[in-house]
């Protein structure tokens, strides 16, 4: 059965089953002009918005599912608020579809939706869907709350703080060159690129540890750091060796003959954290949560990025890494 | 020049000044990975999204400009707000641009968009951009406030309550006809459709006036007065030859030869308000607020919308009035 057979009413009947997690701070849900929920005294409130564009972002068939378009639409906005230190609470979604799309498709997206939602608690507040002649774009905006004053910018990094990550960088982009390359295997670094986890139980974390600055990993780690270095004034020195990075992306590497600097530094979507904080900080944090690799460390200067790599050192500009 | 020859951060640059209306509220804006705002203690929440695709929605040249889809964008949600009764805070939004589109038309729709969020007071807290092989598609979602406990819905509408309706009715879809057409003359039944004015003062007069019921006119009166009466399980009963039309679309409909009531009740894009209340309070409201009509009555009965005319009735579908 084709979207355009059911209608705008048949698509919300099909998709507004178990969108509330926390049916506490929801008084108006799906069904209405809009959605009203409450919020807790003494938080602010962070709002996030993210699209996914069909063919641009993602080739259903090829490098992705419905199912994981709909997780990721909605990872990559959870990414965001975990990027700022704070709970995500609600999201709003719209989708613009193809007439010609199949229901058991755009309810297979919105499992996707469902899936990430129930594990992290979030409620599905409404949204808005209309039809398009062209691919699905699918935009979700996310809110999140953080306690007042403590969010986590990404102007705060300081000489002498720890640039850090969380887990291993570059797998998303591994993963796609997986997908894109039709190779069997290397499941570790296709579940990095289709399903990502945002690291909002971490952000929590570095609030909670007095962490300077903080960034996700949607647009490669070198475009990253350098929005660091950049909004807070310094000079991020990152010893390039020291990156974590997994097996199998060493292993995709080696076997395609393909620099895995390129996959850490210029790649995207690995929704990790950056981040930066005090040495003894950083060594309680590690304590808490040990899967966080310190790669270098922060110290006056222009706002730029250097690189240390085979005994020298080079300036790492935010469109990524060329081996020179 | 290309929006492919300026990037994302150059867009950005372009774009970001001039997007806060109410700095007070605003912990952070645009640029970090999230907004961070305050809420009023003892109000509640709202949050709407809106999506407008080119060529589905609008037609740059023929139904629109850039400068009134980046307004449209915005008044479609604000219109969802008023629809609640709340008062408009904030938006996010996020646009996919084709690569070869000119900066200078993404410059006026922002210019669209900063124009009605300026009027309304509202602050552009952030956004996200990305490209799109396809045409521009432009999502926003508006959050507002209302005080807690007195979101108006469209399930509250009771026996004997008037049922009313704000300015005339119809003129959006008037104006998208001229248009199409390629009509000179008839500027009021365009900017209607090009410009409409979210009612935010209206819904909020209506929240001091004990409304039962109330939605806002995005897809035509009978899709939307229908809403109110399955929603509220009551019967709307509507004198057709009540329900207020301008001098420009009796013009443009003796003209073009079309029937009046297709416009009414089946265009869509009005952003005026439909709603229900009980009579005494009604006469109160137009004594502070008179561009209000009352176009019927509400009685015990199945949800459902009857259309009273030339002596007879008939029910009134969603999908809009038939010529019998």
């Amino acid at each position: 059965m084709k979207i355009s057979d059911i209608g705008e009413f048949g698509f919300i009947d099909a998709i507004k089953a178990d969108t509330l997690y926390h049916k506490e701070n929801v008084v108006v849900g799906i069904g209405d002009d809009g959605a009203v929920y409450t919020t807790t005294p003494g938080w602010q409130q962070v709002a996030v918005i993210d699209t996914m564009v069909q063919n641009s972002h993602f080739i259903v068939g090829q490098t992705a599912t419905w199912h994981d378009v709909g997780f990721k639409a909605v990872a990559s906005n959870l990414s965001d608020i975990a990027a700022m230190g704070a709970v995500p609470t609600h999201i709003v979604l719209s989708t613009a579809l193809a007439p010609q799309m199949e229901v058991d498709d755009v309810v297979e997206m919105y499992r996707g939706i469902k899936d990430i939602c129930r594990a992290y608690e979030v409620n599905i507040l409404g949204g808005d869907t209309v039809m398009s002649k062209e691919g699905v774009v699918i935009t979700v905006a996310a809110f999140g709350e953080i306690e007042a004053g403590k969010a986590l910018l990404r102007s705060g990094a300081q000489a002498g703080d720890v640039i850090a990550v969380s887990h291993t960088i570059g797998d998303s982009a591994g993963g796609l060159d997986v997908l894109l390359a039709g190779q069997d295997g290397y499941e570790a670094l296709k579940k990095a690129h289709q399903y990502p986890e945002p690291q909002i139980s971490l952000g929590r974390l570095l609030v909670q540890h007095h962490c300077h600055s903080l960034n996700d990993i949607s647009d490669g780690l070198a475009s990253e750091s350098n929005e660091i270095a950049k909004a807070s004034g310094v000079e991020l020195v990152i010893d390039r060796d020291k990156v974590p990075t997994s097996d199998g992306l060493k292993a995709w590497a080696a076997s395609s003959g393909k620099d895995i600097w390129k996959f850490v530094f210029n790649g995207g979507e690995d929704y990790e954290l950056v981040f930066t904080m005090a040495p003894a900080d950083f060594q309680a944090l590690q304590a808490d949560y040990p899967a966080v690799t310190a790669i270098g460390t922060v110290r006056p200067g222009p706002g730029r990025v250097l690189l240390r790599h085979d005994g020298g050192e080079q300036v790492l500009p935010p469109t990524g890494w060329t081996h020179f």
